[in-house]
């Protein structure tokens, strides 16, 4: 079994961003040389997603609304985490809905997938570096 | 390590339905010959789910009401991402809360499951064919 | 390829809870002698999630509003499910948004984690004994 490491770095300018990270992880595959396994994407910070659907600006746009919806960033004082100091409460649910992982099958050396799906990096609290970890294990 | 991949194939006359597949990927388990290992199993539409959650109808016409409240379908041009031509942004949304992917441990050569552990194919932009991918490393 | 498989139990004695399990998981990858590979953690009840989020006492508190406020237990008639004699389908649907499972890359022997990351058993129907899947394959 080989298994494969890396971690891609984000620093958003704004509060909340969508990136397409679909590229990076392909050339993680590529550098991995595994043909068949499991890849695995995950944020490792606890106030942004990575999941996988559409690269269109119009749905972007319509997540950045009702996530906000369901999770409102303000008022800041409703939530009890913003007692520490934080204002991000509102980071830690909206990345609940959106994910925190994909697993992505790798078969013939590809990630495995449909037509419209790409891996997307879901910032809820940028303004500072951060990072999302890429495993690749198979043979 | 061994690898096995297949595509299950749906064709949901309405617009949603949620479909009871776990005979059909212990079907996979079966042909992989896997005794130790995980199995994948995701949708490869970015309209449509999989998820793991009790075969009980009353709780799947809860599910329905639910999602339809959180992400309602009309009005279709609430939703920027229906502006390109599509009435399936709400699709887009649903599918994100209830999941594109579960990843189940194969152990002595089954599902390992709980008692109530059923694997659910969530289709919520119906009337296509469409398909669900299921991959299984492992020994 | 190395496997490893241990059931983890709890008996939580309210309806819900949050509890932080990263030690006992840490333990079995200890176990398990696993140096690369997948850690799979699951719920094997349809009414819990396995997620990954910050060990802050506010913010778990703000889950449990947010949950109840996004799928309220009461009125349970408003619920089909309940009509099977059942009162949980509110944890049905909770269990949904927090998520069945998390996989976790192990590397060098440790779960590859973010600063803040924490493996929690979210418990929406507690007041009985129910277990949570812990499954590591790789070498």
């Amino acid at each position: 079994m080989k298994s494969y490491r890396k971690e891609l770095w984000f620093n958003v300018p704004t509060r909340r961003e969508f990136i397409n990270i679909t590229p990076q992880v392909e050339e993680c595959l590529r550098e991995s040389g595994i043909q068949e396994g499991l890849c695995l994407v995950n944020a490792m910070h606890i106030t942004a997603s990575v999941y996988i659907n559409d690269n269109e600006q119009g749905l972007l746009a319509d997540y950045e609304d009702w996530l906000e919806h369901l999770a409102p960033h303000e008022p800041v004082s409703h939530y009890r985490h913003n007692r520490t100091g934080e204002d991000n409460a509102d980071a830690h649910l909206k990345r609940q809905i959106m994910g925190r992982e994909v697993v992505v099958a790798v078969s013939e050396g590809r990630l495995d997938f449909g037509t419209w799906e790409r891996i997307f990096y879901g910032e809820f609290d940028g303004r500072r570096r951060k990072r999302v970890l890429v495993k690749i294990i198979g043979e």
